[in-house]
C-alpha cells in the first residue's frame, strides 16, 4: 500500500487519489484551507497597508473561544540554577525571554523559580550583579509580562534590564495595542486628584484617554480596568467584525471599573499572562499555591487553594504517550529541573521522602531524544506542546 | 467525580486511592518508575564519581533500539531570513544554535535554508559581514553538527565563527566520547602515507590510536569509520553492560572500513547528525532531495529521491490534533516560514499555482498560542513535539 497511501493526501488532483468519501473529504478541508489561508493573506495584506501595522490581528486568537471563561490553570516551575549556567548578562537576559515567551505562547497562567542547590542564598554575585539568579528571573519576567505602556513606571532603570531590549517580545493579548479595541485594559493608577465622589483615574496607555474607575485607590497601583460603556458580547461581536484601527478608542466616552487580574481568564476566557513567583524548595512550590477557588463564584469545586494535577518531566520518566488520559485537574503544575535534573534538585530537600510524594506523574516528554540532554528552555516548549492535548482534555472548567 | 479522579494518580498510599485494578496498576508503574529513577540517579552518581564525567551515558538512547535500522528520514526546511532578524552578532550565533539543537533533539536528518525574500543576494552584509544570511546560517549549522575533534580541521579559524563558543554543544550520538565504547565513529583521512597494498590512516578522535581502513582516500576527508574487530550485536551487548570507561578504546588492536554517514541510522537505528543543505526557493527545497532509496538494498521501495510526506505550518493551518493520521511515507519534510510567515516566501515564487500544490498538509500545530506570533525557532519545537507520535506511526521502516 505504501506507494499510494503515500500520497493520498496530496491536495494536487485530489479525486483522483483519493480512494473513499472520507478522504475525499479530507482533502477538500485541506486544499479550502490552504486557499482561505492565502486569501486571508491576501486581506491582511491590503488591511496591513491601511493601517500600516506589520503584525496579525489578535481576533483570530481571542473569538475563536466563544466567550467562556476558564476556571482551571496551568502553572510551570523551574529552577534559578539555569540561569547560572548562562555564558552572559546578554545570553540571561535571552534565556529569561526564551522562558517568558514559551509560558505566553501555552497560555501559562504563572512561572515558579525555585532553589535546587544550595548556590542561590551564597554566590548572590553573577557578573558583579548583586542579584541572586533567582532574583534576576524573576525580575526579567516580571519586565517581560508587563505591558511596555507601563514599563517606565514600574521598572525604573536598572543594571539588571540593561540588555532587555534583547528580550523577544511576548506579544500577548494583555499587550493591547494603542489602536486595538478592548474590553480590558492593564493600567497603572494616577496621582490626579478626582472629584468628590468619583473613582482614582487610571492610565490604560491611551495617549489621551485616561479612565476613571468606580473606586479610590493609592496611585501608582497596577490595575486591571475592565470597559463598562460596552458589554463583553458587544466587545466581542465587535472585535469579529473589526480590525485594528487607529481611531477606535477615540470615539466615545469610555469608562471602566477595576477588576482581578483573572477576570479575563475566569469570565472571558482570555490569556492574561503570567504571574511570577519565588519558591525556597520543591515543597514550597506545591504549598503555595496562588489559586483560590472559592473565590470563584461559578466553582463548585471548593478547597484549599492547592494543584492537584503535578508533573515532573525527566528522561528518566514515563513515556508520554504511555499515558492515556490525564485525571480531571484545576490546577496544574509541570516541574522542570536544572542542569542535573529533578532529581538532584530533591536531594536538596530535607525530607527527600516527602517530595517523592509531590508527583502525579514523572514524564518522559521525548523519548528517543537524539541529544544527550535537553536544556530546560527547550524541555518547556517540547512538554507543553506534547502534553496540551491530553492537558485540555483534561482541566476542569 | 473530579475531587477524587484528581488525586487518583497520586503515588501516595496508591491502595486507598485506585478504584479498580488497572489503576491499581497504573499506580504501581508510577511508583517503580520513580524509585528506578532515584535508583538509577544513585548509580550514576557513583559512576559518574569513578568517572568523573558529568553527563548520562548514551546507552540509553542506543540500546532502546534492538538493533533496528532506519531508512525513513524527517527534514525540516527553513528561512535564511530569521538569521538576519536577529539583533547582533551573538544572537545570531546562538540562533543557529537553537536549530542545531531541536533537529538534533529530534533526530531530523536534513536541514534545508531557503531564500524567502530577495535580499539573501542583493543585501550580502550583516554587522561588515561578507557572507549572505543563508551562509552564515549554513556555516554555523555545519560547525555544530561537527564532532569536536574533527572541526579544527573543517572549520579554520573566521570571522563568522568568532562566537561559536556560545553555541550550545549538540551532545549527539556520532559526538563520541574519547572514552566511549564505540561502532562508529567520524574521523578525517590523514597525510600518512600508507605501506603498500594498505589503506590510509583515519584520525577519529583517540588519543594514540589511529585507524587502518580498507580504502585509499585522498588526506583531509570526513568519513564514516565502522569498527570490523567487533560484529554490530557486540557493540550493543557491551554496550549495554557498560558504562564509558577511560580504557575501553586502548584494549585491543581497533580495525574498522569507511561506510557512508548513512550507515549508522540505515543498519543501527542510530542518528548520526543532519546535512545541511541551501535551496534557492520552495521549489527546489522539493525537487532537489538527497535521499535516494536506491541505494538502500534493504528497500522494496524503488523511485527518484524525493519526499513523500510534505508538512508546512502555520498558525492559519488546519489544527494539529485535527489529523488523525498521515499517509505512509518513507522522506518526511516538514517546512517553516520566517518573520511573515510561508505564504509570504511564496510570493517571491514565480509560479504561485505551483507553489500550492507542494504541501500535503498545510498544519497550525500550537491552535489558541497565547502569543500573536509564535517564532520560528520555536515553532520547530512546538511542532516536531505534537506531531512527532502521529510521524513515527506512519514512517516506513
Ligand atoms: C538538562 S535537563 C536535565 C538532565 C539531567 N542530566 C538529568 O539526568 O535529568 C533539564 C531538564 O529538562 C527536562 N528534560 C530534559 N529531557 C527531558 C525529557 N526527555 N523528558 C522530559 N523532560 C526532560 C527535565 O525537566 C530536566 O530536569
Ligand atoms: C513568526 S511566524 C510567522 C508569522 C506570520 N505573521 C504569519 O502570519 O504566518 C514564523 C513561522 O513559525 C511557524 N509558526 C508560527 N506559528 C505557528 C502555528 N501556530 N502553527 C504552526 N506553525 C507556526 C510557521 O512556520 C511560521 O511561518
Amino acid at each position: 500500500m505504501s506507494d499510494d497511501a503515500a500520497h493520498i493526501s496530496r491536495p494536487i488532483r485530489p479525486v483522483k487519489a483519493a480512494t473513499n468519501s472520507a478522504e475525499w473529504r479530507r482533502y477538500k478541508d485541506h486544499l479550502r484551507a490552504w486557499k482561505n489561508a492565502r486569501l486571508e493573506k491576501q486581506l491582511d495584506n491590503i488591511q496591513a497597508e491601511e493601517l500600516s501595522e506589520q503584525q496579525p490581528s489578535i481576533s483570530s486568537i481571542t473569538t475563536s473561544q466563544t466567550i467562556k471563561g476558564r476556571s482551571y490553570t496551568l502553572s510551570i516551575a523551574l529552577p534559578a540554577s539555569i540561569l547560572r549556567n548562562a555564558q552572559s548578562n546578554e545570553l540571561r537576559t535571552y534565556l529569561a525571554g526564551q522562558i517568558g515567551r514559551a509560558a505566553c505562547v501555552f497560555n501559562i497562567d504563572e512561572i515558579i523559580i525555585f532553589n535546587d542547590d544550595d548556590q542561590d542564598e551564597t554566590s548572590q554575585e553573577i557578573d558583579h550583579n548583586p542579584f541572586s539568579a533567582s532574583e534576576q528571573l524573576i525580575r526579567l519576567l516580571e519586565y517581560l509580562e508587563c505591558p511596555q505602556y507601563l514599563r517606565k513606571q514600574f521598572f525604573p532603570r536598572q543594571k539588571l534590564l540593561e540588555y532587555a531590549g534583547l528580550l523577544n517580545p511576548l506579544d500577548a493579548p494583555h499587550h493591547v495595542r494603542t489602536n486595538e479595541y478592548w474590553f480590558y485594559r492593564e493600567g497603572v493608577t494616577l496621582p490626579l486628584r478626582p472629584a468628590e465622589g468619583k473613582g482614582s483615574w487610571v492610565d490604560v496607555g491611551l495617549y489621551e484617554t485616561k479612565i476613571q474607575i468606580d473606586k479610590r485607590l493609592q496611585q501608582g497601583l497596577r490595575v486591571t480596568v475592565q470597559r463598562t460603556d460596552i458589554t463583553q458580547e458587544e466587545y466581542f461581536q465587535t472585535k469579529e467584525t473589526l480590525n485594528e484601527n487607529p481611531n477606535i478608542n477615540k470615539k466615545k466616552r469610555i469608562t471602566g471599573e477595576i477588576v482581578s487580574p483573572s477576570t479575563p481568564r475566569l469570565e472571558s476566557g482570555m490569556y492574561w499572562g503570567y504571574q511570577v513567583r519565588k519558591a525556597e524548595s520543591i515543597r514550597t512550590i506545591i504549598e503555595n499555591c496562588p489559586f483560590d477557588d472559592n473565590n470563584d463564584n461559578n466553582s463548585h469545586y471548593h478547597h484549599e487553594p492547592k494543584y492537584d494535577l503535578v508533573i515532573g518531566t525527566s528522561e528518566r520518566g514515563i513515556a508520554y504517550n504511555e499515558i492515556t488520559e490525564f485525571p480531571r485537574f484545576r490546577h496544574g503544575l509541570i516541574v522542570f529541573g536544572g542542569l542535573q535534573g529533578l532529581e538532584k534538585a530533591f536531594e536538596h530537600e530535607q525530607d527527600h521522602a516527602a517530595a517523592d510524594k509531590l508527583f502525579n506523574y514523572y514524564i518522559n516528554t521525548c523519548p528517543q531524544q537524539g541529544s544527550r540532554t535537553i536544556r530546560t528552555e527547550e524541555a518547556i516548549l517540547i512538554t507543553l506542546s506534547c502534553l496540551r492535548e491530553k492537558l485540555l482534555a483534561a482541566a476542569i472548567n
